[in-house]
This record gives structure tokens, C-alpha cells and sequence, in this order.
């Protein structure tokens, strides 16, 4: 069955989203058409204001319909502890975890010179002058344990030394929940060399 | 992180639909605000557009842009033989099997009396002006090995008796590239009862 052109294309854009493939995304358009016309329009509109409304943190990158972010703009945050994490949706991530009460800061990415990332692409810029307008006391590189990351890990380590500031990174270790016989070894062994006292 | 309100109930709109958490949704909605403008503006579009458009088929109800779709109106298909199908999207997973050379009638659902889902809410009385209308050969039930679906194939069975057709359902057995060990019981039974000679 060829299917009405409107109806092809829409599975094409769903299709077209990371980690959708061709049958969920029909499966997704049938479900829609089942849907009255207020939730497509709902849902049509929203596709739209996404951009309309929202626009980058002054200060850390992140999404906002304000000149500030709600975390920026959040007093009893810690203004002085900055976590850099690479993409907006880090942020969403590590908050969901309520173990970090200071603000952040957003790379837009990660430094990868083979695919033509330089420093001058990411906002290490910015994450500079906020260190010279304010006297941060740590700064948290929360990175993914990745080739990418580690350059990213190693580039500012270096490029922040000269400035007298505490710099961690996530620990390495074991993951929850998870089963020794299955961890890889070089979890295993920056689980061993992390080691915590009990 | 509060996340601006436009970008929170896209996330809720692509949550809502089936097989998509939360974590899916924030991600595809990430994906989305780095897209441009075009490309949003036409995914609303076709959100917007599959209702229009589209209705369904005067003959078999899969959907269509004119009055018949273009399987009921494709004259090198065998109108004689109709399969019955419980949704629209399974007409999608049978054609790709490129099996079936006939046309389709979908019922929009499955019998169940739990759910309060009668004959009369199926498309059955549609089913029985086609075979009255025409002289028809075959009628395959395609529908789910499932309760439901057994329902359904009984309910339709006895009321098909009375005219002079081939009824026939889809082979029960093993699908392709499983295994015997992992095969269920009733699977199993299935296959060895269905044994076809080689």
C-alpha cells in the first residue's frame, strides 16, 4: 500500500530522529492518526515554539526564555563550584541525580580534532571569563569517559592550571547495579585504582 | 534544571506516545532545538497535514487522499480474495511480505466483550455488504495469535459459514531464524501440528 503523501513524510521526520527507525515510526503516525485534532495541533505548535521562545543562559549556555536560567538565576545555588558538561542535556542529567548544588556550564561539545573541533568551536571562551569575573573555588569537568573526553579533560586541565582553583572530575568506577563478572577492564581497573576507604 | 515551558510539553507530547519514556523523549526533543527552523516547521506541518488530507478508503478503510486507496484501486489486484486485518498498519507489515496479491478490509480492532468491543464496533457489517456485492473466493483472517485475535477468527468464522467462500488464517509455527530451545509450547504444538510435507 503506498500511503497518503502528508503521511509518508511524517514517518520520513520521525524516522529521520536519532534511534528511531522505519517501523517505530510508523507505528507512531498510526498511533497519531487515532489522535483527535487538538493533539496534533498542541503538538504541531509546540514543534514550533521550541525555537521561538527559547534562547542561551547569558552565563552558562543552557535553555532559557529569560536572560538568565533558572539555575543561574537560583540564589541559593552555589555560584562559585562550576560543573562543565558538554551538551544542554548533561544538565538534565547530573540534576536529576540532586547531588550537585552549584551552576554549570555548557562546551556545546567536545574537542575532537579528526572531526575538526577545535577550542575556538566550544565555549571555553566564556567558561574563562566567568572564572576572571568571579572567584570560582572548583570547577567539576563532568565529561563523558570517552576518547573525546579525556582530550577535553586533558585540554582544560592544562589551559585552567594557571588559575589557583580546585579541578575534579567524575569518578571512574563501577556502575550501580552492575555485576563484576561483566565489567570491562578498564572499569575494573579505575574501580581498583579509585578505591574508597570504608 | 527547569526547562523552559515550550520545551517541556514537547517533551510530554513525544512522551505520550507509545514506546517513548521519558529519557527517549529528551533526547529526540535535544535533537530537535539543534535543528533548524525548516525542518521543525515542516515536521508541525505534517503533524498538521495527515488529518487533513487523508480519510479512509470507501472499501476497506485503509486510509487514502481520494475516495478509494490505491490497493482497492489497482486493477492488477485479485478483488476476489480479501484479507481481513484488525489495524491499518498491519496492511503496511503485509504488503512489505510481498505475499499477498488481493485486497485488504481492516475491522479497526479486535473483538473483546471485556472491553466492551462488540461486533458492531468492528467494521464486520462493511465486510459482509462486500461479500454481497461481489463474488468473493477467499477471505484470510490475518489477525494477532492472541486471545483477541482467536476471538475474533471464531466470531467471524461462524458468521461466514453461511456463504459459499474459502476461509482460511495465517500458518501458526516457527518464525524465521528462532530456535527450537527457545520456542514456547503452544509455538511449538503449532508448528508440529501445521507440519507441511517437504
Amino acid at each position: 500500500m503506498s500511503l497518503p503523501i502528508s503521511i509518508r513524510n511524517l514517518i520520513n521526520h520521525f524516522s529521520s530522529l536519532p534511534g528511531l527507525g522505519q517501523k517505530t515510526s510508523e507505528r507512531l503516525v498510526f498511533y497519531l492518526l487515532k489522535q483527535d485534532k487538538n493533539f496534533l495541533a498542541s503538538f504541531a505548535e509546540n514543534l514550533l515554539r521550541i525555537k521561538d521562545n527559547v534562547k542561551n543562559c547569558a552565563l552558562c549556555g543552557s535553555l532559557t526564555e529569560q536572560n538568565l536560567c533558572s539555575i543561574c538565576n537560583d540564589s541559593r545555588r552555589d555560584h562559585l563550584a562550576i560543573c562543565v558538561v558538554a551538551e544542554l542535556s548533561d544538565i538534565q542529567s547530573l540534576e536529576k541525580s540532586r547531588e550537585f548544588n552549584g551552576v554549570y556550564h555548557v562546551l556545546n561539545g567536545y574537542l575532537s580534532p579528526t572531526e575538526g573541533i577545535n577550542p575556538e568551536n566550544l565555549r571555553i571562551k566564556e567558561l574563562l571569563e566567568r572564572i576572571n569575573n568571579n572567584r570560582i573555588k572548583e570547577i567539576i569537568l563532568a565529561l563523558n569517559p570517552t576518547i573525546e573526553g579525556e582530550t577535553t579533560v586533558l585540554y582544560l586541565t592544562k589551559l585552567l592550571k594557571r588559575y589557583n582553583i580546585k579541578i575534579t572530575k567524575l569518578a571512574r568506577g563501577l556502575p550501580q547495579g552492575s555485576d563484576l563478572e561483566y565489567a570491562d577492564e578498564v572499569t575494573l581497573a579505575n574501580a581498583m585504582k579509585g578505591r574508597t576507604q570504608v
